[in-house]
């Protein structure tokens, strides 16, 4: 059985950093590797609280340089270097982002202790920027004010389900179920081949979660991130104030809705509250009215699909 | 009388932050006017946390470019555009810092609501960096890793009292009695001039606070600081650990004790804590084996002289 694709939500409020409403930050955990993506003001500690190995974090992805969703990762990085981490760290964010990186260690004199990889990104095409034997990734090109990219994070196929009772009625040494479950068949001492397909079961569809914030209403992305089992959908506003999306380039709930409606996803996350809101029940009310299910983000929430 | 001087510690310690141990931040209060001294990640929060109204806030003095103390500067800088500030800020930083915050505002397609003034500190010398009709801030110049300054802020002296005894025994007119607190002697119309330290009392001593962080022992910081009101000095480590000071440029607790005994100041405010500390109390006492009295600066706490 394939693990658990959690999303823990580190924060999940627009704009400014409050005592409890804290920027846009998450951790994906798929296939037992954690990805950061997102990192506003303050989400060290955030990881922190929610008792996250810094160590065990390989890749950061950023979706744009604004600082609700990157001033925390200088600070993070630093951190990451005092105590004293060697394992590489790949960042993928929007060009310019490492110029900054570079310029505040070098202001500072600090120097990581590990090796630090920042692929720039620039493309407006989607483009796959992760590929390993865990899960891949893709950008979501998206439609904000400064260059943005949302991230398609893809697990990769898992090994095929061993049908025990069928295996067993052929000599079949139990050392070859590890290259059964990988798709081998099998050739007795007779010489009769057994077609995997008769030993095995198929392997779990694979998990996929789409992250799509900060855009303005952005049909294009659907067919991206169609059957995703979960979507995060930013809802800066409702419906109530659809007229604030166009200049500042956000979504309303229903918009988030509707896109987790067409592209047919398992599950639609809303998050990125403008502060404006007090009671946030009416964006789910408002993305159910078109999709379900919805689910609120909350710092400090994890997701597990 | 002069109102009083508030120091606002809104985070103490060093290296990273924590859920409940905060890098540096303090706020200043001066005749009324606020200047906040350093700005490490997450400053904006333990603003709001300790009610401190953002646009009270005209100066801003970082001592240095290491993350702690600088890395919460910029999210501050863009939230107080966010919230549509018009008054004009002024930060003096050691020179860089103004190249990090234009790139990022850049990057991020950030335009402020307000004039931003960043002077470029750069001297080896203390030299006056303010000088208003509320208060002075000179720099003392400390030895650190990283070019790095303290900050002496001395308040500019308040009216003379005016002794109404005496006053009264002249024939003044009341609307004089605002010249006579400032100073000037009063011609009487029969010719008679009373000199002024007749008619009042010299006015309170004026105030002043030194901050210094981070630095190794530097006994040339004495005469710049002497008898200032109260004295915040770094104490990273204990004496125990006083090997640690060379290689990383901080200072033990009693060393700043030391420094606060040869500069005769009113008040010693220990602070900037290594992580490797449980307890805290060590840190007094070590500094009053040679100093008194002495205060441990904490997250939250306000000092009022």
């Amino acid at each position: 059985m394939s693990s658990p694709l959690k999303i823990h939500i580190l924060g999940c409020h627009s704009a400014t950093p409050k005592a409890n409403a804290f920027p846009t930050a998450q951790v994906v955990e798929i296939r037992s590797q954690l990805i950061l993506v997102d990192c506003g003001e303050g989400t060290q500690v955030r990881l922190r609280q929610n008792r996250i190995k810094f160590n065990q974090i390989k890749h950061i992805l950023i979706s744009h340089l604004h600082g609700d969703h990157f001033y925390g990762l200088i600070g993070f990085l630093s951190t990451l270097s005092l105590l004293n981490r060697q394992a590489p760290l790949q960042i993928f964010a929007p060009k310019g982002a490492e110029e900054i990186i570079r310029l505040q260690l070098k202001l500072s004199k600090s120097y990581l202790s590990y090796p630090l990889k920042i692929q720039a990104l620039e493309s407006s095409a989607s483009e796959t920027i992760i590929d390993n034997s865990k899960f891949t990734v893709k950008t979501i090109p998206l439609d904000h004010r400064v260059y943005t990219n949302g991230f398609l994070i893809i697990e990769k196929a898992g090994d095929r389900k061993l049908n025990i009772d069928k295996a067993e009625q052929y000599p079949i040494d139990k050392a070859y179920y590890k290259k059964i479950v990988k798709g081998a068949d099998i050739v007795l001492d007779d010489g009769r081949r057994i077609p995997n397909e008769e030993l095995t079961f198929p392997a779990e569809l694979p998990k996929s979660y789409a992250y799509c914030s900060d855009t303005a209403f952005k049909l294009d992305i659907v067919p991206i991130i169609r059957k995703a089992t979960a979507l995060y959908h930013e809802s800066t506003f409702l419906e109530i104030n659809e007229d604030l999306c166009a200049k500042t380039k956000h979504s309303t709930a229903k918009q988030a809705g509707i896109i987790a409606s067409k592209a047919e996803v398992g599950h639609l996350i809303l998050g990125h509250y403008s502060a404006r809101y007090k009671n946030l029940n009416a964006f789910k009310t408002e993305a159910e009215s078109v999709f379900n299910p919805v689910s609120l983000a909350e710092s400090g929430k994890t997701f597990v699909f």
